[in-house]
C-alpha cells in the first residue's frame, strides 16, 4: 500500500469495478471517473424517469471500494441489492435508487455520491465523467454499410462492427471534481472494460480529454481478457490499442499491461503500445479458473510493480 | 435525560412521530413498537408487491430517533424523502425501499431495522408489533346499519363511525423483541396518533396484549389534541378512553395525558380516567400556534415529571 501515490481509474461497469478492487490495494489515494452514457436497466429507467444521470455504474464503482469490516460489506450489499418482484420496482439496484434520492435532496452530484462513499467506507472517491447524462453514437459497419446507432444498449447488442463512437451531446460539461483529479494524479489507468461505452467515452468529454492530454500523470492502459460479444467481436488486442489511437491520436501512453494469456501476437502487440508511445508490460493477471475476468491480488501486484518501477 | 428510565412507545404514523420525538429528550432507553397494518401509499404498494411487512410507520419512528448530527440528519431526510415523477417510482418514500432492501438480505426484520437505526444514530430502537403483516378490520356503523370494514386506508376514510376493531389474522405472531421491551419497561406510552388504526392494534395482537397487561411497568396515555376526521369524527377525549377500556377491560392505566385545551368536561374526563385506574394529568402539550400538534419540548418536560413522580 502505498500512501501517497495518486491514482484515477477511468471506466465503467465490470471493468472498472475490476480495476477498482485491485488498485484499492495498491493506494489509499485513489479517483474513479465514470462513464454516466448508460441507458438500460435499472439506470436507464431512472435517467428516464427523473432525469437524472445514470448511477448504476457510479453505484458499482463505489460498492467495489467499500470498508472491508462489517459495517462496509453490510451497506455495500444493500447498495448492490436488486428487487425481484412481478411489478414496478422490479430489476431496481437500490443503490440506484439511495444516489438518485440524496442528489435530489442535495442538488449536488458530486455531494452525493460522496455522501454513500462515506456510508460504504470507502477507499477512494466516485465521480461522474461529465455533469449531465450522456448517449453514446456508434458508428457501426454491416455488409458494407456505415450506419450510426445510437444509445449504450444499442451499441453493446449491434451485430455490425463498431468503428467509432461519439457523444451527445458532443460537448459535455465535464465533472469540474474529475478534472482536477486528471491533473493531480500520478498514474491515470484506463481499462478494463467495454472498449467503446466505457474506457473510450472520457476521451470523447472534451475538458476531460484534455486534462488527460496535458497532466503530468503516467498513462497506463489495462487491456481485456477477451473481446466483448457484440462491441469488440473479433478484436486483436492490438485492435484495442488501435482504436484508443484512433479516438486520441495525440495521447501518449506509458504502459500497456495485457495478460500473457491473450496475446497471440506479441510482436504485433509490441509495436502497437509503441506507437502509442509506450512499453507492453506482459504478466499473468487472469483469474485461475480460466473465466476472462482479472485476479483482483494479481492485478494489484503487478500494477504495484509497474508503478513503484516509473517513480 | 433520565439514563436509566426503560419506556416503550406503542403506536403509528405522525402520533407516534410526535411521541417520540418528545420522549427521547427523556430517556436514552426508548423503544418503540409500531403498527403493521398499513395498506395505503409506498407502503401498501411494497406489502402488495414483495410480500413484507408495510415499513412505513416504522420509517417514521426511526426518522424521529435520528442523530442530532451533519450525519444523523442527513440520512433522516433522505430516509424520509420520497421520489416525484410521472413513472413508477412516484410516492415511494426511500427509507420504505432501504429497509425492505434489508429485510430481503438479511433474511430478519428486527436486524434490518437495526441496521437502519445504526445509519441513523438513532437515539433508540424500533420494532413492529407483530412479525406478519396485517389488516385491520373495523366494525363501522351508519345509518344505523352496521359492516365491517376491512384495510386501515378504508377504515380511516370511512363515512360510518367506527365502534371497534379487530386484525387479519386474530392471531399474528408478536414480534418477540417487542414484547420483550415491553415486560422489561419502567413504562409503556400509549398515543397519540390515529386511535382505532394506530393505538388500539396493539392490544389485538395476543402475546403483546398479554404483555400489555402483565409488565410491571406503569401505563400512561397520551390523548389526542382533535377527534381525527373519519376514524374518530366528534369523538370526545373520554370517548377514547371508552374505547380503550372496552378493546382491553382488564388493562389498568396509571395516568391519562390531556392538553388543557381539548378537554370541555374535566369532570367527565377525570371520571373516565378513574374508570381505567388511573389519575388525569391535565397540561399545555399543545403547539403554540394551534394547530393539533404537540410541541416536542412541552410535551417532554410534562411526560419527564410524570415519570419522575411515580419512581
Amino acid at each position: 500500500m502505498n500512501e501517497d501515490l495518486k491514482i484515477v481509474a477511468l471506466g465503467g461497469g465490470h471493468g472498472l469495478y475490476a480495476s477498482l478492487t485491485a488498485l484499492r490495494r495498491v493506494t489509499s489515494q485513489l479517483t474513479a471517473v465514470v462513464t454516466v452514457a448508460d441507458d438500460g436497466g435499472s439506470s436507464g429507467r431512472l435517467r428516464r424517469e427523473l432525469g437524472v444521470l445514470p448511477p448504476g455504474d457510479l453505484r458499482m464503482a463505489l460498492a467495489a471500494l467499500c470498508g472491508d469490516d462489517e459495517w462496509g460489506r453490510t451497506w455495500s450489499e444493500v447498495v448492490q441489492h436488486r428487487f425481484r418482484s412481478e411489478g414496478d420496482l422490479h430489476g431496481h439496484a437500490v443503490g440506484n435508487l439511495l444516489i438518485v434520492a440524496l442528489w435530489e435532496r442535495l442538488g449536488d452530484t458530486v455531494a452525493g455520491l460522496d455522501w454513500v462513499g462515506r456510508l460504504l467506507g470507502a477507499h477512494g472517491r466516485v465521480l461522474p465523467m461529465a455533469s449531465v447524462p450522456l448517449d453514446i453514437a456508434a458508428e457501426v459497419e454491416l455488409d458494407g454499410q456505415v450506419s450510426t446507432v445510437r444509445g449504450q444498449v444499442a451499441c453493446a447488442l449491434t451485430p455490425g462492427r463498431v468503428r467509432a463512437i461519439s457523444l451527445v451531446p458532443e460537448d459535455p460539461p465535464a465533472c469540474p471534481e474529475a478534472v482536477q483529479a486528471v491533473l493531480d494524479a500520478d498514474w491515470v489507468v484506463f481499462g478494463p472494460g467495454s472498449w467503446f461505452t466505457s474506457v473510450l467515452p472520457h476521451l470523447k468529454v472534451p475538458e476531460l480529454a484534455e486534462a488527460l492530454h496535458s497532466t503530468r500523470a503516467r498513462r497506463l492502459v489495462a487491456l481485456n481478457l477477451a473481446p466483448q460479444a457484440g462491441e469488440t467481436d473479433g478484436f486483436s488486442p492490438q485492435k484495442h490499442l488501435e482504436v484508443l489511437r484512433q479516438h486520441a491520436p495525440a495521447l501518449e501512453i506509458d504502459v500497456v499491461l495485457a495478460d500473457t494469456g491473450v496475446a497471440d501476437d506479441q510482436e504485433e502487440l509490441d509495436k502497437a503500445a509503441a506507437e502509442l508511445g509506450g512499453r507492453l508490460v506482459m504478466a499473468s493477471v487472469a483469474d485461475e479458473d480460466g473465466s476472462p475476468r482479472h485476479d483482483a491480488q494479481r492485478l494489484a501486484s503487478v500494477l504495484d510493480e509497474i508503478f513503484r518501477e516509473k517513480r
